[in-house]
């Protein structure tokens, strides 16, 4: 009665979850589901996983699942710290953005919703560390300017630490999107942020120090820029004097994207303080080009408690 | 100041991170973390990762850890439905387990702290379906009998459920230990246990129906047997007359394990009622060959609620 029941060894195993899977209807999923399996197994090959070593990982994942709240999301920051998100960030942009400003992480702060303000004014509430301006242009590849293209920032404070980090996140702050001109210009001001750890007190922030590495982002400000007709770019402001730049804990830093404070740029549109000029330029939309390696983690549902 | 810093291609990126990796101090994690990078960056490089897709697969992950509590492991699940915990069993069996049994699948069902029964005691509280006898020998490879093994079972009741199903398995039923005597016998009554679908109203659930799976194990009953010197074995028996037998949704099953009901074995040692006969067979014990692949799900923390 067991004539079609054959004994599982650990190579024919891979085939017979593949069988199973043959079934999905949706063909995309049946691509993914399958070569997720195919490379999870091979994996466990590879490195011959034992119970112990497979139940320190069920462990694991569950502690990152519960360390999941409306205002953390640790399966991005594992993700993150493992170049997962970077590689999927980079896939992306080659596919579709050719000629345009680099992409890079969209991080696990990034939060919808943040105040639209005129041009040139401060997304820091509250201050203890001089402004700076950031200011510049939003082109298409060619350079023609992008009028009306939205600009969004958002950054630690000086002290490195997001919103969302202090007191729960309850009031929104270094955070804020503007408009460009009419010559595709736009400008901010706001303080030059600190480069911070990511959160060392979860379940990923213990493995990536059980790796002897040391955590840290250097200092940047995330950007969000977007206009009609034009693919949205995800990208970030690396500041080229910070000890990590070249360390970033997740990958997020290519050379394109390293900036540093100007004290005294004649053309800077705010004299008297330092400023930092970056030039975005945007690829033409083009279809299934669109989403974003990351979300707003309130996206992801009720928290463990 | 950013002359160390490179712009990271999609195939550049994994270099970056195993040079991340390659300074964890432990030389096993190194090689577990890094072949882990390999194998995921070169999976979503083969399927070319959409951002859409990982923001499903970050979603999907976070539902399963929200949905593991102290009665139950959904990434245990996750694991089984691939197929990856029947690898890492299979291979834990083939490293020192010649001539023992074939091992099983643990399962998210199994419970620390089963009471341990006198032989002949059924692990059935209330039963509404006939009784029958699982009875045989705990012996070595060579075919010497084991005195005073200690035999494990657990299952689902007449109608596919676990007691942690029931009640939220606030007492513990269908779940006993006995011991073999002098010659290595044992024997325990019980009900045929029903074959049963995984759980499909969570997440992983929900997958495998995306699947086209029917999500369903044949009938079985779990076996934990161990002797003092021995390895320990995990196992179970299969019913063979189940629709499901070769088509197991975690790969459990193998030939050697499938079982019928005797229903006039003059052997048996209770008679008038149906049986069955196993004999385990269990290897030496050996360094390194502890560990089981599964848990108590109460063993992996307070639970989101």
């Amino acid at each position: 009665m067991a004539g079609d029941v054959h004994d599982l060894t650990s190579e024919s195993v891979t085939e017979a979850v593949l069988a199973q899977i043959a079934t999905t209807p949706d063909a995309r999923m049946r691509e993914v589901l399958s070569a997720a399996v195919r490379h999870a197994h091979d994996f466990a090959r590879e490195v011959r996983l034992t119970p112990a070593e497979w139940l320190a990982a069920i462990r694991f994942l569950t502690e990152v699942g519960h360390a999941c709240t409306p205002i953390r999301q640790e399966f991005i920051l594992l993700s993150d710290t493992f170049g997962l998100s970077a590689l999927v960030e980079i896939m992306h942009n080659e596919r579709a953005a050719a000629g345009g400003t680099q992409s890079s992480l969209l991080g696990p702060f990034f939060r919808e919703g943040a105040p639209e303000l005129p041009a040139g004014a401060c997304i820091v509430k509250n201050r203890t560390a001089p402004e700076i301006v950031v200011w510049g242009r939003v082109t298409d590849v060619d350079g023609a300017p992008l009028a009306g293209a939205t600009v969004g920032a958002w950054q630690t404070d000086e002290n490195g630490l997001y919103d969302l980090q202090v007191e729960g996140g309850a009031e929104m702050d270094m955070r804020g999107t503007f408009r460009t001109d009419g010559q595709g210009r736009y400008h901010f001001r706001t303080v030059r942020p600190l480069g911070y750890s990511i959160p060392m007190d979860g379940p990923v922030g213990r493995l990536v120090h059980a790796q002897g590495r040391h955590g840290f982002r250097p200092s940047h400000i995330h950007m969000l820029v977007g206009a009609p007709g034009h693919r949205e770019l995800v990208t970030a402001l690396y500041f080229g004097d910070d000890a990590h730049i070249a360390s970033d804990t997740v990958f997020g830093v290519s050379r394109s994207l390293v900036v540093g404070i100007a004290e005294n740029d004649p053309a800077a549109p705010i004299q008297g303080i330092g400023s930092v000029r970056y030039d975005f330029k945007l690829a033409k939309a083009s279809g299934g080009d669109g989403g974003r390696v990351g979300a707003d983690p309130a996206a992801f549902g009720k928290a463990a408690e």
